[in-house]
């Protein structure tokens, strides 16, 4: 992305007035409408987008991944968070008012729109894009103020968006048993179990990692994300994909879905075109008998629910999916492993030849995140980042979100403190790891909060709790060291990670945000990144990817059996940014410990591979701390 | 309450056929109804309730505090809680189902109406007893399978109970500026200008709790709650209280509420009886703006919550007396420390007398706890107890919410735990304390495991965290030290206690249950309270007051400030059952400087009232631990 197009705003005069007129015309809709909601996912709730998905950003120019446009008659407002209140202002033209969420004088934009529509106003929006819930809870809102909210099938941005880009439709990969340690139709049968245990006829599968984990497949259809386009609907004896039919012309991933020879009846895939699952799933529930129920995500879009009739659905916050996808089978966690081993090899280059190359005074934050890129696809089974490096020098490390862009591109240097948040896509896994180094000598203060984060890391990581305990318990030991002195950071402490899929996945997660998280299992992956920020000056964050792992305490209170966590991410952590005075010994046995995995696992990997300098670095780097 | 009632079934036939008969005369209702609901409550929601509102132990047999009766004309059933299983079913007889909510297998409420009801059947239930949002709840659910939910206004249970006790109207107890720091004109201008602010035109006053707070006025309608039949009406200019209109005749509540000679119109107590509440609800109502808003907690119940239009219906989770209240002034503050010390003077004499007095074998569970109140009631401005004294020796302490009775009570040795959880009813304040202790040698067992309730106890108490962190976040650092060790225990750490109020009040406290609390804030009061049960052998719970304080501690990120808390309950942790060797250095120092400030303030007070053996008890019990 270049520099003018993040920064300037965007001119939107034309482009309002061509949405103002498509509002009014009656090709679109039966009568003009007052006002027209666009939301930024796709048809997914996926968390990340496809280029063809970015409606939001096409009409009022801000790109931020969080963000809703509404437009009026006379009016055009955006709301977004915190996060993007500076890059919204200086994206946007002065037809929009930014709506900054979360303070206080902000109107909510049920409130907003009630505010600024004449009486009996109708308000449209694609109702493909907005999920169930939020449809509902605008529907209410707009109807107890006399407005309706109408659902606008041909989507208004489209119709105005003259080189709007294609859909994505990349090659499918095929994964066996290798890597998942389950076969489709294994996955497909415990799918079904669960559906017969709940008394469930039909679920609708929405969620684009969840259908390419049902069916170990994979594509390239959204940036960082290694999912396809797709939607499925899985009956006792049916299972439906609607996938562009292109994609299956290739044999290996015909054989895969046993196309054209299917083992069993009931495990006999039908294809059908991406668009068709509105008018199969209406001829499904045409053919529903009085008790049965349809299982579909609550987050899944309101047009596809609301075919289901009420009576026949059921929602659910998580789909068996969803959970099963969290609890990582042994071939899976074995990938993840190897992943991550494969990703340290690259980090391991990338510090080794920073230490060395930046007193040269030529690296940026760019070209260090473009060697990290460089070094990772160099591991067998590279794909490509799991995610944009967040790759930060000095003042920019406290900006939580940031992406090094050409025109704030620092230098790194041996006087300021240096945060790489990088990930990458294996076949066999995803990882997603943060390291935070000092290249000359830190501050005390600098020395003095990296502790009390890495106290913190360490307190989740080593953290034993009970069977059933949910993510969210975990939160407050990541911050109590910097809570002590006063410090805190204001993101949450970790999330659900995917094996080759989504670097961010649910149910599970460690957050102070109470949402409504599953409790943590044995096979679950989340990471453990707290971090400190200090505006202007530096930022922190210490990220591992960790497996949870059954432990094994002293007693076994009511035989519920107890949880730890095992780091996957192996990579050392920068000792001289230690003050360890401020260690307790526990804590210092853990480093050590932590350090030695590393050195063996890692330098095992490096000698294999013939990777001398790394292997040099990191055996320094692990040196015991005392 | 003696053991016949609390342990042989009641006997129920008779009962039944009357109960049945009235759901079907027309005397009552236009339409015979197929079920009726008994729900716990009292008009107010209250916890505890008093003795004319035990509907549903009066028709079931089974008086613990949790549980709801549904009888249809077949069937007779009762859902209560894991706590209540075993006495339930002692005290129910055959024509009873026990629903043991939490088993998988177990139906809901709505579940099993669903499968016992015919077809189109009507479900009566008194509206005056079930919160609103219940009430909407039970009626969507049963409306989904063709059934209806209906308001029956005379409450049939009533109807019936031939011996019904009256209401209380106890004496109310007027207090003066020198225990509420506030007068009751100053708190009605406070929460008109927080409706001011939020342009609400009127608020309806419904939780016994915040009216007595409101009005600076006590009573003793509920056993343990200082707390009288009320409800309050509030608008901009006006000011409707409705009770019981003789307890007004005393001069000194006249002159309190300025009856005879308000100083301003709008500081003017209008009274009238406690059961015009409704009609003059719909008055008020009646005589509404287009705009205006009524506020009225989303608890109160569903009969006054109906009476307000749903366009002018403004229901909160914590209506701003709940939260007003729960935060302390300088003058409630000193009046609960005043009240804790009083309190551990009662306590110090108690134990001296103890461990005189067990070794003769003479002392029961019972005796202890009368002996307590005995003691407490010797103390300045003593009013009563603030709950049921928890006395339990060995195995009966693992029982969380036990109350000893004639046929559970167990003789202190020097061979048993001892666990003591009580409180009293000042006028100055509340006290809620537990402590454990041993008047033998403890197993290492069981000092290894009180000390990791300790540590926990110590964990919340000396935790230091940010301004606007919900006490939920801290619960996990009272469990910290027994979950490495594979321990827990099944109970909240905190609630919020009231200042000569109700022990537990809304809207913090400290629990794993993330229910919606309120940020903590400087001046609100809460328990801090971990345990540990092991069935069958012994319960151990360390339970101070807390008050909520700013910290000082290095630095202050973002100027938020910080919190810690200061212990109200002095009362010496024993030593004997503290591992030292399991505590840090941090710990130590902690148990120590409680001990200090224990020995100083209350030793100062037994000096001061001439107790020279409890005093001698203190200074024995409060030396460093090493």
């Amino acid at each position: 992305m270049g520099s003018d197009a993040a920064m300037s705003p965007k001119i939107t005069v034309e482009l309002l007035r061509q949405l103002r007129q498509a509002m009014r015309n009656t090709k679109y809709i039966a009568e003009p409408i007052q006002a027209y909601i666009v939301p930024s996912g796709d048809a997914h709730q996926s968390e990340d987008i496809a280029p063809c998905d970015c409606r939001r950003e096409f009409i009022c120019g801000f790109n931020g991944s969080a963000g809703t446009a509404i437009v009026t008659e006379k009016h055009a407002a955006m709301w977004t968070d915190g996060r993007y209140f500076l890059q919204a202002s200086q994206q946007m033209d002065n037809n929009w008012t930014l709506m900054k969420m979360g303070l206080k004088e902000t109107l909510s934009q049920e409130d907003w729109l009630i505010s600024v529509l004449p009486e009996n106003s109708t308000v449209g929006v694609d109702p493909w894009i907005i999920a169930a819930d939020q449809w509902n809870n605008m529907s209410k809102a707009l109807a107890s103020a006399g407005h309706s909210l109408v659902a606008v099938q041909d989507n208004l941005i489209d119709a105005i968006w003259m080189d709007r880009p294609t859909r994505p439709s990349t090659q499918l990969l095929t994964l066996g048993l290798g890597f998942t340690g389950l076969t489709w139709q294994d996955k497909m049968t415990a799918l079904r179990s669960k559906m017969a245990e709940r008394k469930i006829s039909w679920f609708v599968a929405t969620a684009l990692d969840e259908i390419a984990w049902l069916f170990n497949l994979r594509g390239s259809d959204i940036e960082y994300n290694p999912v396809f386009f797709a939607y499925a609907i899985v009956g006792m004896n049916t299972i439906r994909l609607f996938v562009d039919i292109k994609r299956l012309a290739v044999p290996t991933v015909r054989e895969h879905l046993q196309l054209d020879t299917p083992s069993k009846a009931e495990l006999s895939v039908q294809t059908a075109p991406y668009e068709s699952v509105f008018t199969e799933l209406q001829a499904v529930c045409a053919s529903l008998g009085p008790k049965e129920k349809v299982w579909i995500s609550d987050k899944a879009s309101c047009a596809l629910t609301q075919v289901i009739p009420k009576s026949h659905r059921s929602p659910i916050p998580y789909t068996p999916l969803c959970l099963a996808k969290a609890v990582k089978n042994a071939t899976e966690i074995q990938g993840m492993k190897m992943a991550h081993i494969k990703d340290a090899v690259a980090l391991c280059e990338l510090f080794a030849w920073l230490e060395k190359e930046i007193p040269k005074g030529t690296v940026t934050e760019i070209s260090a995140a473009d060697k990290a890129e460089e070094l990772r696809s160099q591991q067998k089974d590279f794909v490509g980042l799991s995610f944009p490096s967040i790759s930060s020098v000095g003042p920019n490390g406290a900006i939580i979100h940031y992406r090094p862009l050409p025109e704030t591109n620092r230098t790194l240097s041996l006087n300021e403190i240096y945060l790489l948040d990088s990930g990458a896509q294996y076949i066999d896994g995803t990882t997603d790891v943060t390291r935070t180094m000092h290249f000359g000598s830190p501050s005390a203060y600098e020395k003095e909060t990296f502790t009390y984060v890495l106290k913190g890391h360490i307190a989740v990581s080593a953290a034993i709790f009970p069977n059933g305990t949910k993510g969210h318990l975990l939160d407050s030991f990541a911050r109590q060291a910097l809570w002590e002195s006063g410090l805190d950071y204001l993101h949450g402490t970790g999330h659900g990670v995917g094996c080759f899929l989504n670097v961010h996945e649910g149910p599970c997660g460690i957050s102070y945000k109470t949402f409504a998280d599953e409790p943590l299992e044995a096979g679950m992956i989340v990471s453990d990144e707290p971090g400190y920020y200090e505006d202007g000056m530096f930022g922190i964050r210490i990220e591992n990817v960790v497996l949870v792992v059954p432990a094994k305490p002293k007693y076994n209170y009511r035989n519920k059996g107890s949880l730890t966590f095992e780091p996957l991410t192996l990579v050392p952590i920068q000792a001289k940014m230690v003050n360890t005075d401020l260690l307790t010994q526990k804590e210092r046995d853990w480093v050590n410990e932590y350090h030695r995995q590393c050195r063996e696992t890692i330098g095992a990997e490096l000698e294999r591979q013939g990777r001398k300098e790394a292997l040099d670095w990191l055996i320094r780097e692990t040196q015991p701390i005392a």
